[in-house]
Parts: structure tokens; sequence; C-alpha cells
């Protein structure tokens, strides 16, 4: 009678570690893998069917790594099962191509997307499920586990210690789902130093560490050019900051990436400082160290930042303000992607974002035609934390406002959760934000899924503001409230010329709509020169020159 | 004019690691530090209105440096503001009492309950909140950093790396937010050796290691004798088995602590098999290594468990059955509360847990009269999941008749998570389960607190399961249906007497409430000898010896 087997992710993980030493040789020294022996690493220790967390990170890349798994023999190594957070480069979607990789888990997929619904639709990839973030990171816990993990680290010493630098990122929830589930770790790193200026990720929860021909790649995806930004951004973000922020007191906030709130992060030092409301809301962030925020800090508005990754030229700011970052002894940022998420759903009042069409139910989504793309954190921090028990002025009154005159289980107190979509009526080319229909409902049709690909929905938008005003959703008790409240701040859209006047004036009436003129903002005083910097240069100056921006944001 | 400081908190770190240095002398060897220095150190390094961070936590104590805590001088060290995901020992309150400590953030107290009520009332103590765990951990990188924290290791090396062993538990959450943020970071450790078994937390992120003079508490909290499962829990079992297991398929799920969810988990291997439900359900788990699942893994129903924290006497059987549990290279256990809660909100299907009292709003606490308790893990796990993207049968069949025939907002597609409440219609000395109010409203008047202490809100509830019969709330769509499904399950209590018979049977004929005939079950099969253990020697045997039960729960 055999044994029934109960340690056999224990031996595959030697049997791999063995076959790792007996392909490499010399090329193999404790865990330091020569550069060129990567492909022949990952045949050694990959297998049909792998499950593979590769580190496509939203910034970071493990750019090296995903290159030589493009390169493996995909007779020895295919049908590999790929988790990971973000796909962003071909060769992300290379591998599936060839046959080495087959079905996927992920987040988000930005610039990928169109070929990623090509692949999809000619049945050459098999989608599992779109997450968003954390969601992913819970699953490699539970029914993703990765069996092999490719990650990306700034440094290694010889021990095979790593030190990933400011983009921890998703780095530690990766690695420890993969090392402490008899998986492999293997990270490239773009130096092996004698010392390094912190650890990680300890050497223990890695087993082989190979150093890359050139750098990691890191996009820095948030930094926005303030002289992009328009005169109806500044418009909105007068009244996101005096109709929202200032009307609850909001202190603790994530925002999403883009111009509109960018202009939000540069008014606070101007518009906040005339409304005197400094010290009295945008005090603590889950937020990446946006260059647009400097202003703000540098005007002491700003106590805390916690950071899903870092931001390119955002080092040495960072490092001389460490009293608003979390860096390590060292002086460089410890980002992590995981406990800022969990950051963002459960210890801030309010998530602020754009999206590209809304729905008349107040359904939001980014997802368009002939892509399929993802939703990153939004779904996390754009939804209401219910779990959550702890009290705020900005919580509280948001869920008193949701459930004042309701009975029965909906009416029993609770905070809620502000989750304002803030959007232009009409995006690029003149398409309208608002729409009858979701192009979601297509896209699910078209790719096969279970259901829509919403990015946030009705019943957790608590507020929708355009150039027209402001829809508080937590005061409508009707669907026919929530729609006509969503059309009056739709603008020339068709949704909006549809709008029944005589409801939305009564809407308007009761507070439920807001326009400037409610708020007692004028119009004509949107202008640019209200923001704190209206150029690359003036965030540079207004960081005392530690701000380093990427060469393509300068033009001096 | 003299420069803005930015970098204050690392001065201040330093100025504490000199006072250290100072007090000291030869009792601080590199971070090592003597175990008589204990108390010189706090005060060299605390300083009045400091935030601590003290790891209490759900079983693993750091409670000599609890201890240490109680014995600095008052006049030098005050006002603290505590951050403590438990209260479990006295001297967790011993502080308040004597004004080393006055401000409390925590999520738990469970034995001092009473004690804290008393305190707060006295005004000897100021509660800024009660949370679920990981919303407390998400604020440790907001709002609530800890400026020092009291950590509990299994053991260090010399250069102050730390082997958790299977408790890893908080320590990974408080370290990351303390170290990365100019704070100091303590740990006592059991001892003091040469190399690790393996490292979970970085030398790097430790100021001070001191070898406590004893090992620390761990609290075998998860550990249910078979022999006090009552025939009541074992029909309840089925139930919800063959009722809600079978029904949606859920395949990844987390149990409360309780003898409720143990019959459960000892009925998979019988009555579970005689339904031929083996690989159908109950795969994944985001569950403490419970002795009571061990008849279920031997038979082969568990593929994964990741864990909270560990379980006393469970530690030679998981190192045997590595392939089931999250494990080091080294054997043991790696648990993570930050990452297990993340999973039970994200990644499972279902939440199962037992309260003391449910309204009829479906709202559930086992928060009573003169305690102040907070609720752990529930609301966190038993909140639906609003950022979930990902389908799984389980979650798509929930969502769906939640939603079955409803429009607008409420009627968008999207899944939900299994929230069910188990319950006897009567606890302990009669007390009845259901109740027309809860003590949370009249516990939120005596404690002033913002909110009635909810563990569980009734429109988070998807089932209550009694002796009665099951009630499927997702299926009631008006308040009165909703009030008289909960009335239709409440047996004898005054609330299960008040029911409309005629609209109950009624519920009952559409399958809202089902009673054990209409399951197809007997309750005279609900018997002992269903369980797969009767006994801790039972459960001994079914891991082939591996389980050592602690002493207090032997008879042998």
């Amino acid at each position: 009678m055999n044994a029934p087997a109960w340690n056999l992710r224990d031996r595959q993980r030697r049997e791999r570690l063995a076959r790792a030493a007996d392909a490499l040789g010399a090329r193999l020294q404790g865990r330091l893998v020569a550069t060129d022996a990567a492909v022949p690493l990952l045949e050694a220790v990959l297998q049909p069917g792998d499950r593979v967390c590769l580190e496509g990170n939203n910034q970071k890349q493990a750019d090296f790594l995903a290159r030589s798994l493009t390169q493996v023999d995909p007779a020895r190594v295919h049908d590999l099962h790929m988790v990971q957070s973000v796909l962003a480069l071909p060769e992300h979607l290379d591998v599936f191509e060839t046959g080495i990789a087959k079905r996927l888990d992920f987040s988000f997929s930005g610039p990928q997307g169109a070929r990623l619904a090509k692949l999809v639709s000619t049945g050459g990839i098999e989608i599992g499920a779109i997450h968003t973030y954390l969601e992913l990171f819970a699953r490699y816990f539970v029914d993703l586990t990765p069996k092999v993990a490719l990650v990306a680290a700034h440094a290694a010493d010889r021990h095979g210690n790593l030190y990933t630098g400011p983009n921890t990122e998703d780095t530690p929830a990766i690695v420890e789902a993969t090392a402490f589930s008899g998986g492999l770790v293997i990270a490239q790193v773009n130096e092996v130093v004698d010392t390094l200026p912190r650890i990680d990720i300890p050497a223990d929860w890695v087993d082989f560490v190979i150093p890359a021909p050139k750098p990691n790649l890191i996009e820095p995806l948030f930094t926005r050019d303030p002289a992009q930004i328009s005169e109806i951004q500044v418009l909105m973000a007068m009244m996101a900051i005096k109709g929202i922020y200032a009307e609850y007191g909001v202190q603790r906030l994530n925002h999403g990436i883009g111009f509109d709130t960018a202009a939000i992060e540069l008014l606070l030092p101007t518009y906040g400082e005339q409304l005197g409301l400094k010290g009295k809301i945008c005090k603590h962030w889950a937020l990446n160290p946006h260059p647009a925020l400097i202003p703000a800090i540098e005007a002491g508005w700003v106590e805390s930042v916690h950071s899903f990754g870092s931001e390119l030229g955002m080092e040495d700011y960072i490092r001389a303000r460490s009293d608003v970052f979390f860096t390590g002894a060292d002086g460089s940022l410890r980002s992590n992607r995981a406990f800022c998420q969990a950051a963002g759903h459960y210890a801030c009042d309010l998530f602020i974002g754009s999206t590209l069409q809304m729905d008349l139910q107040g359904n939001s989504s980014t997802a368009t035609l002939g892509r399929i793309t993802g939703f990153g954190g939004a779904p996390n921090m754009g939804a209401d934390a219910r779990g959550r028990r702890h009290a705020s002025p900005a919580w509280l009154k948001a869920g008193e406002e949701a459930r004042r005159g309701r009975a029965g289980a909906a009416g029993t107190p609770r905070g809620q959760k502000l989750v304002v979509q803030m959007v232009e009526t009409f995006r690029e080319h003149m398409q309208p934000a608002f729409v009858e229909t979701l192009d979601a409902w297509t896209l699910q049709q078209q790719a096969g899924m279970a259901l829509p690909p919403i990015m946030i929905y009705g019943e957790d938008v608590t507020h929708v503001l355009t150039e027209e005003g402001i829809a508080n959703l937590l005061l409508c008790r009707t669907d026919e409230e929530r729609e006509q409240a969503i059309r009056g701040v739709a603008g020339y859209t068709a949704v909006g010329l549809a709008r029944d006047a005589r409801v939305v004036e009564n809407l308007r009436d009761r507070g439920v709509i807001q326009r400037p003129a409610d708020l007692g903002i004028d119009p004509r005083d949107a202008t640019r020169n209200l923001l704190a910097a209206r150029s690359m240069r003036d965030l540079v100056r207004a960081s005392g020159g530690l701000y380093a921006p990427p060469k393509r944001f300068r033009n001096w």
C-alpha cells in the first residue's frame, strides 16, 4: 500500500531546483543565475500547465523575464496559466500566440486591450476572470496560487535578499503567496551589490536571482502636465472641493489617475486656501506620489501619503519629505499595492475617478468595444466598504443621506463611502460620457463574460460631477429620481437633452442637483491662474528642484 | 529664516535610538536588548502621546512587552494612544488605569469586554473606534500609523531577523506600517539563535530584539472538542451542507469559530460523502488550521487552507500536510491575518458564522449590555464584497436571486457573497437569539457610539439557518417578507411565535423558507454518529497521531 502523498509540492519543488542546478551548472552560484541562463532556467523549472505569476505591475515590469519566457521551447513549456495584475508589454501576449501560455487571470490590460480582445475572439486565450488588484492578490492565497513567480527588484545582494527600491508594488504579495506554497520565486534585478540599502524581500523567500541586461521598465503613469489642464477641469475641481470635499469634511481619500483629479490637487493651495479649508480636508492620502500634489504638500496640506507604487522622478523629493511619505531607513519609498488598496478600501472616506461611460442607473465603465482592459484598483476603491465599522464625519453624513427616511434593513443606520465619478459630458471626439446603454453589455456578449464589465456600480456611486453640476445620488429615493439626477448634469448629450426639466428643477430645489451658482462658484473665476502650478517647470520649482521629471515631460 | 522641517520623523527616530543607547549601555548589543532592560528601553523610546501598537493578536500575545509597559513610570510615559487588534490580557487595560495610556483603537476585546465598558463609563479610556481587523490594518497606513510597535516573534538571530513560527498573524502588517514611517519596532522573542528556520521579518525592519523570560502566550482559540457537539448542531450542519453548500456549489469559504461550524467540518467526510459532494464543495478555505477539519483533509476534501494564524497542537500535522497549508521551506505554517482577511473578503464565496442576537431586519450582533467587545474579522468577511469582479457559480447564483425581477441600479446584474448566520433559536440560559431590538442600540447610548455596534448588517445577510430551517433572504422582496422569513425560522422565541403563519407558509411554498423535510433531511438521522470524529481522541487518531492537542483538551 502506498502512503498517501501529502508533501508532493515540496518534492516537486526540490525536483525543479535539482533540474535547474543540472541545466545551469556553473551558471548557477547559490541563488545567483547568469544573465544568459534565463531561458534554460525557465525551461528547467517550468512544467506544462503551471500557474505562473509574471510581475506585470501597474508600473514596474519584470520585462527581462517576460522576454525570456517568450523564448522558451513551446514543446517543453506550454499551456501555462498566467496570473498577473497588468498586461502591459507585447511579450505578455506573445506567449499566448506561441502556445507557451493558454489561460489568463488578470486585473488590467491597458495598452494591450485591443490585441487581447482579438486573441480571445480567435480562441487563442482563455480568460479566467478580470479582477480588481486586491481581489487578484486575495486569490493568490486561495485558488490562484502561483507555482512559479517571476518578479522584478532593483537590486539583490549575494545571498538573494532583494531591494525593490521605491517600486515595491505587488512584489511582497506575489512572493509571499508563492514562496509559502511550495512554489519557486525567480527575481530579475538591475544589479547585484554587496550591501543593499535595505531589505524588502528576505532571501529565504527567493530561489533564483538573475541580473537583467538592462534596468527593468517603469512607467511614469501618474505624471500629469499641468499645462494640459483645461478651464473646464478647473471649474469641476472647484465644485469637487467646495461641493463635496468641504461639504463632507473629507480628510482621507484616494484620487484616480487623470487631469480632472490633478486639477483638484493643484487647486488645494489656492482655491482651497481661499476657502479656509487647510487642515480641514485632504490630510491623509492613499495615492502614488503624484507630482501634482507637490504644491499642496509644500503648502502644508498633506500629513501622510501611502502609495501603491512610486512615480519616476519623485525619488529625491520623497527622500527630502520623509515625514509625508512611507520611506525606509534608507530614505527611499516603500510602496505596497496590497496594503494601499486595503487603505483605499477601508481607511478612505472618498474615492474620486473618471469614467468613459455612465448609464442612467449610474453604472459606469471604461470598457469599450473591441478592447478588454479591466479596471485596476477602481472597483475596490469605488465600492462601498460594507465591512467598515469606524466612523468619520464624512462617512456618517453620506450614510445618513442615503438612509434618511428609509425603513427596514435599508434604513438601519450605517456610514457610506463617498464614490464620486467626475467626468466631462463629452469626452474626446465628442463621444458622450452619458449613454442609455453601456458598451459593456455588448462586450459581455462578444467576450462571453458572465456579467457586463462594469467598473463601478450605480449602487455604489454617490456623486456625479460634470461641468454642469453635481448630482448627489445619495439623496435620490427612486430609480426615476436617480435617472433624472444623472440627466440633469449630463449637459448637451442626448441623455442630458432628454431630461424632464420640471423634475430636474425640483431636484435642484431639493439640493440633489447643484449648479456652480448654487455652490457660490462663478464659472468666470475658473481660470488656469487658479492652478498652483501651470507647467511641469512650475512643479519642479515648487519642489525646490527636487522633482526631476522624466525627459518626455520636459521641454526645457 | 528656518528651513521647514520635513524629516522630523527621521530626526526623532534617531533621538529615540540615541536615548535608548544611553539608557541601556551594555544592556544593548546591536539590536539585542537584555531581558531586564525592557522597562528602561520603553521609558527611553516612548514619549507622552505616542501612538503605540501593541501586538495583542487574536492568538499570539506580546505579553512580556505588555507587562513591561505597565511598569513604566507614568510621570515619564503617559497619554499613549494604543492601537491593537485584540485586548486579551489584563495588562492591556491596566495601562489605562495608571494613565500610561489614554486612547484606544482596536478590533476585539473578548474577555476584557466588561472591564473595558466600565473603564469607558468612568472616563478612564477614550475609544477612537472599533474596527474589523483588515480595516484597522488599513488605518495603520493612513491615520493610525504607529510611532512604536511592540510585537512578538518566536525567535531572532543575532542580526535581528525574526522568525514568527506558525503564528505570523498581524506581525507583518504592524511592522511594515511602523518601520516605514520613521517608527520604532521592538520585538520580544522566545529565544535568540544562530540560524533561524526561516526569516519572516527582515532585521532591517526591526530596531530592538528582547528575549522574553518565558515564551509568548498563544491561545488555542480554534479548538472545539467534538464531544460537545449536539444533535441539533448536527441537524443544522446537515441543512447547511445540503441546503446551502450543495445548492450553490460553494468551493471557497470561511468558517467562523464555534461548534456549529465545527459540526459542518466533521460532517463533510460522512454526510457530505453520502451526498456525493466530494470535489464539488469546500475545496479552498480561508481558515485557521481547525483540528475539526482533520477528517475532511484526510478524506481528500481539502485542496488548500490559508490561515489568519495557527492553532496550538497542529504544528506536526501541518508540517506533514504541506500540500494543503501555506508553509515555509522549513515546513512550518506561514499565517498572515491581513492577507487571509483579504482572501476571506474577496476570494471566498461564503462566510458562515454565529451571532448572539438577530433583529427583524436581519441585523445581527454579538454585542451585549455592559460589554464592549468588537467583532474581529466578521464584518469584513460577512459583508458583500462589492469590489469583487470575478465570477463563480455560487456568487452568480446568489446575485441572480437577489436581483431577480428588480429594475434600475438594484437590478443591474452582479454577483453576491453568501453570508450565512447559523444560530439556534435559543442560546444558553434560554436567551432568545431573535429579538425585536438588538442590545446594540442600548449599548450605543451607553457608550456614546456614533452607530449601534452591529456585527453583520441585514442588507448583507443572505441566509438565516436555525434548527427550524433555512430562510433565504436573497429571495425576499420587501421588508415585510424579510421579517416573516426571519420569524419563520425563529422557532418558539417570542419573535417566532408572532409570525403570520399564512405568510410563512407562502414563503415556504416559494422556497424562501426551507424546513429539513423540504430538503429531504429526516431529523432522526441527525445523530452524533454522523460526526467523523466524536472526541478529541478521534481527531488525534484521524491525524495519524500528528495532532497534539493542548493539555486542557485531553482527558487521557
